[in-house]
């Protein structure tokens, strides 16, 4: 079979529907970013968003802000738009905090609104975060929480009577593997445990269905696909059955159902703005939603026929390029199990990616061997997956992987 | 004796040895500002800070910022700024998350500092969420926690043998009294009780010296006084001899001591990093730099004598130009136990508020009956002081208090 050429890139772009998109970001120049799972790229009308935000919100209205630029509503406007993306109704999405302080809250709770049961299990090799948030619940709360931490093939059978909660990051960070959400749900649900998905590696990255598949709870990032801009607040949901009998520890002052009454007892709001806990990230609030419009803009079903088209690509690409330089390929190839990201494997990830990133082709590098990639189908190119390979392909022709030079390179981050 | 005349303000203000600040704060046209105890005016260099952080580091450099922009030690590098401010060490204080998440981590982590001991002392009518988070935490721990709520006077007899933790704010939100750290510190020590501060309302407004008084724990927050941007990310202290046996429940990715080489348990880091949760939030971290790099420039003697000498200005003021018109004193007159802020107490103080703010004089209103005033000496002119008294004594000759019309009016926040 003869090897895809880079012309037929050119020619995939041409007929991309999406490709109008692209103008919508600020993209550095003569630069492949494929790095977008981790952190989005800027949307242009965000520089014009934070000066606002900052020059006239801030600047000049002060603390009126809170009502005349509806600062008190921010939070939940923007999590009924971000409710839009993952098949979920307004009102059950809320911005706030960080993905791991909103896990906390939402694991926390799961315990008291499952009562009895002492299980939460989760898996191995979890993005870090969401291990070490139920290990920090688990000291905190003693003999009431036993975590399980088992293998997720093994997770259906594991799920018990005594299970309160299953956590699981619905696309994998290493991986990309892409869990089965619906049959997971259901299985948990059969044991009357609760179920919270991390949308953080899915949330406009591809398609999700909270309220198809009755869902519990989930978390989810603001900075990877939704492109909010580094250390953007964060999402999470609570379906509409759970709002009334939720309590979350952390009830701080914009949790309660009058905070400006200044009472001294705490007092849940009744939806779901009783999972805010400190004052809102305002900034931080104001360049996500630009990127949070944008998404919730677009076709999903587009974004995800091309985010397979690239993945494929890229598969295909590493395949005849690179044979024989030692790749494995880390994620499913199978693009029904496999998120909108390829990880490959290689003894010499960190000096290779490091030599990527020195061509200008953006992808990253997690412990202690995968080098990532992830394909953002609103501002990538099929002739960027062509140009990065082609890289990677020069890169492993010319370098001796087993020099000195490159055994003496270590991660930076 | 006879009134201060606007004049006598204006040659104040060619004395005042902190006049030069005001040139770097955005100040809205004629407008008399005093609400910068609630949120703080925007430094004029915040309007560039936050164009380079959301154009260069994340546009251009985006993922490689975390090292080429030192993302990384943002959080750190600014809370050693902000150690300086009140008084603690470098490697004391971080900036992370807000005030509310800030005392969770640390009220719950005072509780395994201090084990056996079950109470948390706090006082009534403390700002809503200090009380809202306490309540929290108790609800969550059960019967690990006793929540006593005290009056603030009678503390000092209620600490004892079973207090593991005395929550107190050092300037109270709505008196402005301002509490003997010094003494309530030692107190709490000598019977073997931990103390957390809280400075939301002292950081940047009056002395502090978390050191020299022995301090445990404090938490604080960015937007007020270290005028850091709505929303701005709050700080914490830790003093150094409890560091290394701290541990807090909300234990994320960026509390770890190597949270890049993404294992799957967690570490803390050795020192005060432990304290981290989530992805820092970096854009609304590098606008509150620009207004802690001010504040750590002034001299906080001359801003205390300044604050001081404001304050006992409008209560002359008050006294002088608004006798009769129903206004009680709602903070110490004594300047030795007031913060940085004077409050009024009037029955129609929501309507009275609201017709200052139609004249561009910016308080708040605390409900039910409380006019604040703050006194940030960066950028108020004593001139500011005369002119907002000025107006309410005339919105007070001419309106009538008890018209139907005000009594219609409701709050709005």
């Amino acid at each position: 079979m003869s090897k895809i050429t880079r012309q037929q890139c050119i020619e995939m772009d041409l007929k991309d529907p999406l490709s109008s998109y692209r103008k919508h970001f600020s993209l550095p120049e003569n630069t492949c970013y494929l790095n977008g799972n981790s952190l989005g790229v800027r949307p242009i009308a965000a520089k014009q968003r934070v000066q606002d935000v900052v020059e006239r919100e801030w600047g000049e209205d002060l603390i009126r802000s809170w009502n005349t630029n509806d600062w008190i509503h921010l939070p939940r406007r923007l999590g009924d738009k971000i409710s839009t993306i993952i098949g979920a109704q307004a009102g059950e999405v809320i911005v706030a905090d960080s993905t791991s302080v909103n896990l906390f809250k939402l694991a926390a709770a799961a315990i008291k609104l499952n009562p009895g049961r002492r299980k939460i299990i989760t898996e191995p090799g979890n993005f870090p975060t969401d291990l070490y948030i139920l290990q920090g619940l688990k000291n905190f709360l003693g003999d009431q929480v036993e975590l399980v931490v088992c293998p997720v093939d093994e997770i259906p059978d594991a799920i018990d009577e005594d299970t309160a909660l299953v956590v699981l990051t619905h696309v994998h960070y290493k991986t990309g593997r892409m869990l089965d959400m619906s049959d997971m749900t259901s299985r948990a649900h059969n044991k009357g445990a609760l179920i919270l998905w991390d949308l953080s590696h899915s949330a406009g990255a591809v398609p999700v269905k909270l309220n198809d598949v009755n869902a519990d709870l989930a978390i989810g990032c603001g900075y990877k696909y939704l492109n909010g801009g580094p250390g953007a607040p964060a999402f999470l949901y609570v379906a509409k059955r759970h709002q009334s009998t939720l309590e979350q520890p952390l009830s701080g002052w914009f949790g309660h159902s009058n905070a400006f009454a200044m009472l001294d007892d705490y007092q849940p709001a009744p939806g779901i703005e009783r999972t805010l806990c400190g004052t809102t990230s305002v900034i931080g609030a104001s360049v996500l939603e630009v990127g949070v419009d944008i998404m919730a803009n677009a076709d999903m079903a587009q974004i995800r026929k091309k985010s397979i088209a690239m993945a494929d690509l890229f598969i295909e690409l590493v395949e005849s390029y690179c044979d024989g330089f030692g790749f494995t390929l880390a994620s499913p190839k199978d693009a029904a199990i496999r998120g909108s990201q390829v990880s490959l494997i290689h003894p010499q990830g960190f000096a290779i990616m490091q030599a990527l990133i020195a061509r200008n082709i953006i992808g990253d590098y997690r412990a202690p061997d995968i080098l990532r990639f992830g394909f953002t189908p609103l501002y990538l190119r099929y002739v960027d997956i062509w140009d990065c390979v082609d890289a990677l392909a020069n890169i492993m022709s010319e370098e001796s992987w087993n020099s000195e030079e490159f055994k003496k390179l270590t991660r930076v981050t």
